[in-house]
């Protein structure tokens, strides 16, 4: 009863609580008068353990609020069960509902799900990536930032980390990825606006950096030489993805001496701001200028004019992603699978203005 | 050159690459003829090896792809440069705004901030901060789920893991603490609206099983009991916090004998949801029913019309939050600071409607 005295009155849970993080095995067995390896062996439930020992020791495990150290577990055993998710800006509701499916595959209930808004900050997702390595996490689903080479991506692979890529791709490089096809996207909705009687479509957002910027940016360019349309550089606004930057966008739009009657956001996000923009600005969308969007997101449809938009398969991308990392998880190779999804253009009243509505 | 008829015509850091994540030390020494311990002391850079060695080890060592085991390293330093923030809705660009200042406050290029939606899922949450905890995290700023008590923060805060608690509070634990005052913002918001003639005010969002719901609503009810309006319970609509909830209740509000003259959005997410519900019912807001929300986030002052919402202090929050744990980091105790922060009521066009704008 040496520390009786410093100690009076505390229960020895409480004294060991007040160790707080350094709380150790060692210290559960010193208390108990066992040996390390009784208490580890307690803690697993290890029959070898006799019933009223493992009782005594988880009690007071349980009471001093000892943490296994998972850390120094993760060394023997190989999962650790935590999955980083990384994009590039957390709050487009078209990732929260990658996010759902992801989580819904996974079952989440088991799983730490760790995202990273890289924001496209290279060195932001070196950081984040290096840290998952670290812990030995079991899985990475990346939207990977601008400036990611195919080295960054081999290293990830290379280093036995369950991997697989969505939303953007990287050049020189196969791995496991799923994205819709963005060209197919951006094509399909020039084409429409096109058909309603648009010559002068500008296009605002998107990073040409990435391959969905690139993609949907060429669709609409193959959907304008189709039509016999000469681009007009001055109708194509890129790397506007900020609220602020798109209403900016829009005012020297509608400042040109010949405006443009149908605005392509790059993505529902965009096009929203478009919307707010044109309003702003004392035009109404849909009857005075046409909008469109890019994801159909959430809220795309019950928008007032509703927004046409561009389906983009986010809990198929979701669920496809979860099981090609799942499978990846349980020992298969990360064979080169590449999944292209067919997006589907959703035609609404922002694009097709009709009166009586 | 036992192992010479397998692995011919490869490079020996390729072929240790091919080990993928079970590369380890003891492996890097064999294959150089050095100790586990001088390979250890050469990746440390120690003065203890010769530079030659040093370099030979360093070399086969990033060529072969390895990745130190910070779990292991972790057992013997403090730090591990992870930190997580958890909060319910990652979409919201309120907590967009707090994650921007927590970045910029605490140094983000060699910290991973690891984000978690719990979505309030309690065992998700949980899951989360056991995850932290069993990977000795550095910090953790949390946006308590519903369903959070003062034990569950306990245990936190006792594991010695560096803790501070933003925009929602638990009730009786004192811990490190950001929020804004939502009750004087409530009250301050539904001022207003009475001030500007309105008797039928609705309160739609806002979850009663938190301190932020709990506490507006109790603004609102306050500056109504002033003003000798009586609360009528069908103009009470709480819980409704997806796009499509804020849709129904609209739709139920506007078909009320006598429907609300003006909307109190628990924040600017539900409040835009209203805007578009107005609008789809053919109303437009600011001129035919008034709509307020909170938070004022980026977009609220651009949006058409202009939204009057409650200035909420994101950046303050986010940076002080950072301040308070960066402290406990270097070994401050965890002082149950609680900050509360007085929010700004901002009136704009869609509580005030200017004929001419």
């Amino acid at each position: 009863m040496a520390d009786r005295d410093e100690t009076r009155g505390l229960s020895t849970a409480a004294r060991l609580r007040g160790g707080r993080r350094g709380l150790t095995l060692r210290m559960l067995g010193a208390e108990l008068g066992l040996s390390t390896a009784t208490i580890s062996l307690a803690l697993r439930d290890s029959p070898l353990v006799a019933d009223a020992t493992r009782l005594r020791v988880q009690a007071l495990a349980a009471e001093a609020g000892y943490v296994a150290n998972r850390s120094a577990a993760s060394l023997r055993t190989a999962r650790t069960n935590m999955v980083g998710v990384m994009v590039h800006d957390v709050i487009n509701p078209y990732f929260a509902e990658i996010f759902r499916a992801l989580e819904a595959a996974l079952n989440e209930r088991e799983l730490a799900i760790m995202i990273c808004n890289h924001a496209d900050d290279i060195r932001r997702q070196r950081t984040f990536v290096d840290t998952l390595m670290q812990h030995r996490a079991d899985g990475l689903i990346m939207c990977p930032a601008i400036g990611t080479d195919a080295d960054d991506v081999a290293r990830i692979v290379d280093s036995g980390l369950p991997f697989v890529m969505i939303c953007r791709e990287v050049a020189d490089i196969a791995v496991p990825m799923v994205r819709g096809d963005d060209f197919a996207g951006g094509r399909a909705l020039t084409r429409h606006l096109v058909a309603e009687g648009h010559r002068r479509i500008a296009f605002v957002g998107g990073r040409r950096a990435t391959s969905a910027g690139r993609e949907r940016h060429a669709g609409y360019v193959a959907a304008l030489a189709e039509a016999g349309i000469e681009v007009d550089p001055l109708l194509d606004v890129p790397e506007t993805m900020t609220q602020a930057a798109v209403r900016e966008a829009a005012t020297t739009l509608l400042a040109l001496p010949s405006p443009p009657t149908a605005l392509f956001g790059f993505n529902d996000l965009v096009a929203s701001g478009l919307m707010s923009a044109l309003r702003h600005a004392g035009l109404e969308p849909g009857r005075d200028v046409a909008v469109a969007g890019y994801d159909d997101t959430d809220g795309a449809a019950w928008s007032a004019p509703a927004l046409t938009s561009v389906f983009n398969a986010a809990e198929e991308i979701g669920s496809l992603a979860a099981s090609l990392l799942s499978a990846q998880i349980h020992g298969e190779p990360a064979t080169p699978t590449r999944i292209l999804i067919e997006p589907e253009l959703r035609i609404r009243a922002s694009t097709r203005f009709v009166p009586s509505a």
